[in-house]
Formats: C-alpha cells, structure tokens, sequence
C-alpha cells in the first residue's frame, strides 16, 4: 500500500456516490469504496461514515480509524459490533458556525416575538408588543463542548444574560458557568431560552423532560420558557414536550432533532402553533471542509502523529 | 425659573400619561404638561415628542429644544410650523441593540430558510434543503450610522460577506464601504440580502425601487435577493416591491415600515407568502433610556455645553 489505506464510505441519507467521489478527488491513489461493496475490504484502513448500517463496518478486517461525518456519534456507540479502533467525531467550523446561526436565529425568533407576529400578518392585525431587553432575558446552554462555546459567545454579543452547563466547570468571559449534577437546579431556573447542543450518551438520554422544563424560569420578561433542541433527539421526551406546552411550563419550542427522525407525521409537534420544527438541519457538514479535516487526519496518523478528537466511549462523545 | 424651563410630552400612538409620569419623576421640581394642555404654554422650555400633530410644538413661545423620543424626524421635518430651534434625535444603545437584533434575525430568517421549513411544517414535511454558507452571500446595508455600523459588524461577525453603502465613505473594519451615487449600482450587483436602515430625506425618499431591486444579485448561492426595511416607509415604494417579488427581482422581503402606517388592510404585501410584516416594532424607545438621554441633554445644554445629536434639517436627519 504505497499509496496508503484504502477508505470506504458509508453514508446514509446524503448523497454517499457524491462523497465517494469527493474523497477519490481529494486522496488520488487511494481504493475509494462505496457501502455496501465489500469486495476489496481487506485494502480498507478508513471508514467515512454518517449513520452507518449496524455490523457494516465490521466487514472490514483492517480498518484504523473510523471518522465520523458529524459531531454526533451516538448511532455508533450503539452499534456493539463496532470496531475497537480509535473513533473521531468532526469538529471543524463548517459545523460550528452553521451551528450559531441555527441558535442564535431560534433564540431571536422566540426572544422577537415572532410566532405571534406571523399570526398578527396572517390576520393582517397591526399590533406592536412590549420587547424586553436581551439582558434581561436567561439564555442557558447545556453542552459546553466547540459548538456551545461559540454559540454562547455569539449571543452574549447580541446582549443575552448567557448561562453554560457541562460536565466540568468552564471559564469563559461573559459567560457563567455551572456544572454537574450539583448546580443544575440553578442553572435551569435563571434560565428563560433553553438550548440544548448536548450529545445523546446514557446520562443525557431522555434528560428535557418534564421535570426539567418545569424548574426553567416561567415568570421571567418573555411571560414563559422556550426550549431549542440542535442536539440530539434522545436527550429529550417528546411526549412531555407536548405536555409541558399544554401546561404553561414551556411556552415555545424549537426543535432540529427528535426521538425518531424523520419526525413521525403523527406527532402532534408538527401542527402545535408554539412549536418550530426543522428536520435536522442546524448544522449539516460541508463536504469540502469534512473531506479537508479528514485527509489531514489521515496525513498525521501515517506520519505517526496522534489522531485529534477521538471519541471517549466511556463519556460517548 | 429656578428648577429650570418646563418640559412638555407629546406622544402619539405610545402611552402619553406614563411618560409624562416618567419625566416628572426624573425632572422633579419642573413644570411638565401633556399635550394638548397649553395653560402653561410659556413656561414650557423643551419639548419630548414623537410624531406630535402638525402645528402643536408652534404652541408654545419659549421652547428652546426638542428632543425627539425615536431615530426618525421625518414627520417632524415635514411641519412647516416646526419652531426654529434645535432638533435633536435619540441616539442610544436602547435603539441600537434590539435595531441589530432586528436585523440580524431577519438577515437569518431568509438565510436560513425559514419561510420554506414553515410551509414544509404546516405540510409535515420532512425535507432537507441545501444551506450555503455565510461567507458566500453579500448582505448591504444601506445607512451606516449608529444603528447601520452596529448591525453591520454583528452581520459580519457572524461570517457575512458585509458592505455598507452611506452618503461619504467610511473605514469599519471588515466591512466593504461603498458611497454615494458613484458607487451604488458596484454595490447593489455584490449584494443578496439588502438591509435599509435609511432616514426618510428628500434624497432617499422611494428609492427602493424595481430599478433598485432590479440590480441585486440574484444569480448568488439564495437563488434571489432578499430586501429588509427597518428604517423609514417613505425610502420605498411597495407596487414596486410586489412588482419586484412577482418577477423573481426579489425572492423575499421582511418590512418593519410602511409607506402609510399601520398599514393599509387591503395591502397585498400582508398575505404575500415570501413577505414577513412587522409593525413598527425594529427598535422601539426604551422609557428609562430616553429619558436619562434627555435629562443629561438638558443639564448640558443649561451649562452652556453643546447638544448632540441635533439635526441638520438640509440633510434631513
């Protein structure tokens, strides 16, 4: 293999022959593979994957290093046939910023009183609403990871009173900090937008339920607490979502990812009038930059360098 | 008039008696009346209005300022009674900063393809669209004065391929500057999403119109041009952008301001589905801030020290 690894990839729901052909572009030489064809597997060292089939990438007996396409890689954890090599989640800003656009319009939406406006035009109602102030809204974001980050500090400069919780403490200028289990209470109830940029691992499985959205800040300037998930589905209820809505406890929502994507055309989500839906859109990769990350990866790891962003299956991100 | 010249509220369509209240708590000791009480007419030393009747302020003999509670003067400038004597705008951050919020969300909304994903919601529709990145679309201010200059570096901070088009040349950095008549059309044909935040002046009165929308580009990753009203209706001729929005020269508009105000029921721009109708709510005037920027104004100018802000009525702002 003078030319290095062969590399396959497995994507679903994108355009997988776009990418093959992306990365046969990018690392000419190389044996570029395409899911399901295992006829060359023993030539695979990589696998470029997105929501890979369970078992799939167990067909490969060589494989060195798996790259996930997205920041989420808890379809692979899942998967107990997965190999035991070094696992990498992309981190680059084709996610990132795409990612604070996503967040910082659906803060804005809710914050600007839209949903109501819309309704307004509809009934063609001239009708000007009090607007508070950015500072004084609570803007709290769970997962304080390269995209929390970001999109925290873009909304403190729009003004917001933003909040960050994660694992362990941060320090990051103009933004506070709490952590862990101990301070989430606290967090919850400064909190009047709630974002949620965390990753589906079994300690955030299921965790926007009911319980948390009814410590969330109700009698704050918006008059009730807005819930935006751009993370992943798992971590929230949908059913309490709905129920929460119903019982003043959220009075909005924006939501990119779901429990069962698509979202299933029977949720009472898609008609609720409170409710922003978006089908997993937040921040989708960029082929050119994911392809770019990638090859740099693969440069460093045959030069004998470490790998950067491998996954920890322990925390599952 | 030891405690100083009185001061007189005239507000229309916001709540008069509060702000009278407000100014009477902040000036304590002074005269304050609302119109149209002009009993103590000559003790009235400064007026605090926004968009009083035509003729009021000639009421009374000894105004030496007025202090005008919005950015806009036009309807001011249009009294030909308009006493002699300084015309000063508000200028402050209570302005500024829900202006950007303003701005920036409705530069996101069509960015990111709200109209479409809310038409796809009502549908339960689950359906990807492609979203270019930030980088490649020009957003163009049109105004870059406080409100202009403030929006334009939040656009650009967010990764938007930022210029501004004013009267002079300016120096922002990142910001590509454009100016005058000589430099408009190189500046409409690099920008996707325009963004008006002009005074309503002799100069720009109807500007944004089909020649204008005609010359955005339309050929740029938006697949149309995007048009966003927050500063004065007069700068724009809505047939033209219904006209504009029907012939593809437009792909979508968000429009905080009207020729005539609220707008007319019978407007087709209400119900057009590529049109987001606000009521004139961009930055509406926080009390506290106002009336601590006119407050300080007075005690300056009873010292000697010159105002701010006043405006030079040959430019008209």
């Amino acid at each position: 293999m003078a030319s290095g690894g062969g590399l396959v990839v497995m994507v679903r729901d994108w355009d997988q022959p776009a990418w093959a052909r992306h990365f046969a572009k990018c690392l000419p030489g190389r044996k570029i593979a395409e899911w399901p064809d295992i006829s060359s597997a023993d030539a695979i060292a990589y696998a470029a994957v997105w929501r890979p089939d369970p078992g799939a990438l167990a067909e490969y007996p060589n494989l060195k290093v798996i790259f996930n396409l997205g920041a989420g890689v808890d379809h692979l954890l899942d998967d107990p046939t997965l190999p035991d090599v070094p696992l990498v989640r992309l981190v680059d800003d084709s996610l990132t910023a795409p990612m604070s656009e996503y967040v910082v319009f659906q803060v804005l939406l809710h914050f600007r009183r839209h949903l109501a406006y819309s309704e307004f035009q509809r009934q063609k109602r001239w009708k000007p609403l009090r607007q508070p102030r950015a500072g004084e809204v609570g803007v709290g974001i769970m997962g304080l990871g390269t995209l929390g980050v970001d999109a925290a500090k873009k909304l403190a400069g729009l003004g917001f009173d933003v909040a960050g919780w994660s694992r362990s403490p941060k320090t990051i200028e103009g933004i506070a900090s709490f952590a862990g289990d101990a301070q989430f209470v606290d967090f919850l109830q400064r909190t009047d937008i709630l974002v949620s940029l965390l990753p589906a691992t079994p300690k955030t499985k299921g965790l926007a339920d009911r319980s948390l959205f009814a410590r969330l800040r109700r009698d704050g300037p918006l008059g009730g607490a807005i819930y935006i998930n751009a993370g992943r589905g798992a971590t929230q209820n949908e059913t309490d979502i709905l129920t929460a809505l119903d019982a003043g406890e959220l009075a909005g929502a924006s939501i990119d990812v779901f429990e069962t994507e698509p979202l299933d055309a029977n949720s009472a989500l898609w008609h609720h009038p409170r409710v922003v839906i978006t089908p997993h859109v937040a921040a989708d990769t960029d082929r050119d930059a994911a392809a770019l990350a990638i090859i740099a990866q693969i440069v460093n790891f045959e030069a004998g360098r470490p790998l950067a962003h491998v996954v920890d299956p322990a925390q599952g991100y």
